[in-house]
C-alpha cells in the first residue's frame, strides 16, 4: 500500500434534457468505468442546466478541487449550446474561432451547407487545444485541466478514446464482486467487520430482486491486487457461513 | 403567463457505485419526469460519495437553495449506508430509533432474523416523519424540505408515489417535441430565432443517429398550453421550410 493522494475527477453533465428526465444520461457510467481503469476516481458528478452563470460558477468551483474535470453536452450548433462560450468566460478569456476546427468543419460540410450556426462549433476559449471528433468532425477541446466533450454518447466515447493518453492517473482501480442469494440484512454485520479490517478497500453492498430471487451484490474496490484477493476470500467465507454458496459476478470461473 | 417563481428541486444521488460506473442511475430520470408532471423543476442534481462530510456539506448547501431536496440511496442495513446518520448531523439533531419504523421492521422480519444491522433501518433524524415503503418495509423519511428515499429504483418509485401528494408544485411543466430528419446545423438559426420569440418556453435540440437516419429531436417545454401549441405550429413550419415533413414524437396522431 502506498499513501499517494488519489487522482480525482469531477464530471459535469450539462443539459436541461437530463434534468427534466427527457434524456437518460449514460455518459457518467462510461466515464466512471473508463477513468477507474486508468487510475482516476470520479468523486463528484453534477448535472447542471444550460445556463451560463450556472456553468461558470460550478466549473470554477470544480476545476481547482479536482485533477480533472470532464464536461459533456452543449457544444453543438443550436442556441442552447452554450458550453464553449460559458467555459471561455469561466477562464476569463475570449471565445475565438480556432483555425484547425474551422478547417475541419469546412472539409466536413459542402460549401452550400456552411452557415454561422455550424461555424459556431469552431469557437473555443483562447488557448484551448482541440479534442478530435472522429464521428461528426465538430471538435471538443481541452482548456487547462478541463476536457469539454460532446453529449451524444457515441461521440463522447470516441473523443474520450482520443484523449485518454493525455491523462495521468494512479494505479488502476480494481473491482471484484460476488453475488450472495441472501438478504442484505443477514450479511451486514460481518461485512461491516470486514470493511474495518480493510480500510484501504471500498466495500459496498447492493441488494437486488431479479427473476424472483432476492440477493445482494457485494463489491470490493481498491488498487492492491493482493489485498483484494485476500479480502475476497474472507468475504466468500462470510457468505458460506450463512449457508449460501457465493456466485462469481466477474465473469471468471 | 404568470411571473410566479418556479418551484424547484435538487436531487442528490448518494452512492459510490454510481460514481464508479458500476451502477447506472435511473432515479434522476424518474424524478425529473414525475416532478415536472406536478409542476416542480429539477434544476440541479448531484451524484455524491458515501461520505459523511460530503453529504452534510452538500445537503446544507442545497436545502436552502431549493423548495425540495430528494435524496436516493444509502438507507439500507450495511456499513456503507450512512445517509440517515449524515442527514441528522446536517440538521444538527440526534439520530433516533423511530417507534413506528421499529414496529414495521419487527412485523416484517421473523424474530430470529432481527439483528442490529436491520434495526438500524428504523433510525431517523429526530423530528423526521416516515415515508412508507410498500416493497420491503424499511421506510424513508421526510425532514423539513428533504425527502430521503431508497436507492433501489422499484422502492424509490413506490416511496415517491406515497409522498407526491405532500408536494406543492406550480402548473405542470408540459413537453412537446417533434422529429425532423434534417441535420441540426440546418435548423439551428431559425430554431434560435423561435426561442427568442418565446422566452417563456425552453427549447432544446437533440441530434441523433438511429438506424442509419440522421435527425434531430426538437423539444419545447413550458407551462402555458396555448403558447406551446402556437410555438409548435411555428416550429413545424420551420421544418417544412427545409423540405422535411416533421414527425410527431409525442405519440399523438
Amino acid at each position: 500500500m502506498t499513501a499517494t493522494k488519489p487522482v480525482t475527477a469531477c464530471v459535469l453533465i450539462i443539459g436541461n434534457e437530463v434534468l427534466s428526465g427527457r434524456t437518460q444520461d449514460v455518459n457518467l457510467k462510461f466515464l466512471g468505468e473508463n477513468l477507474n481503469a486508468i487510475g482516476i476516481r470520479v468523486t463528484e458528478a453534477r448535472i447542471i442546466a444550460d445556463d451560463e452563470a450556472t456553468i461558470i460558477d460550478i466549473l470554477n468551483e470544480c476545476r481547482p478541487a479536482h485533477d480533472y474535470v470532464f464536461t459533456t453536452g452543449g457544444i453543438g450548433p443550436t442556441h442552447d449550446d452554450i458550453t464553449s462560450a460559458s467555459i471561455a468566460k469561466a477562464f476569463g478569456v475570449e471565445l475565438v474561432r480556432h483555425p484547425d476546427a474551422l478547417a475541419l468543419l469546412m472539409r466536413h460540410y459542402r460549401p452550400e451547407d456552411v452557415n454561422e450556426a455550424r461555424l459556431k462549433m469552431a469557437d473555443v476559449p483562447a488557448g484551448a487545444t482541440l479534442v478530435h471528433n472522429p464521428v461528426s468532425s465538430a471538435p471538443g477541446f481541452r482548456m487547462g485541466n478541463v476536457f469539454v466533450l460532446a453529449g451524444v454518447p457515441e461521440i463522447m466515447r470516441a473523443m474520450f478514446d482520443g484523449i485518454k493518453h493525455e491523462l495521468a492517473g494512479g494505479p488502476p482501480i480494481l473491482s471484484r464482486s460476488l453475488i450472495a442469494t441472501a438478504p442484505e440484512g443477514a450479511l451486514a454485520l460481518p461485512f461491516g467487520e470486514l470493511q474495518k479490517q480493510y480500510p484501504d478497500l471500498d466495500m459496498g453492498s447492493y441488494p437486488f430482486q431479479r427473476l424472483g430471487r432476492v440477493g445482494v451484490s457485494l463489491v470490493l474496490r481498491g488498487t492492491d491486487p493482493g489485498r483484494m484477493t485476500e479480502a475476497m476470500e474472507k468475504l466468500k467465507a462470510i457468505v458460506r457461513d450463512l449457508g449460501v454458496e457465493p456466485e462469481d459476478e466477474d465473469g471468471k470461473p
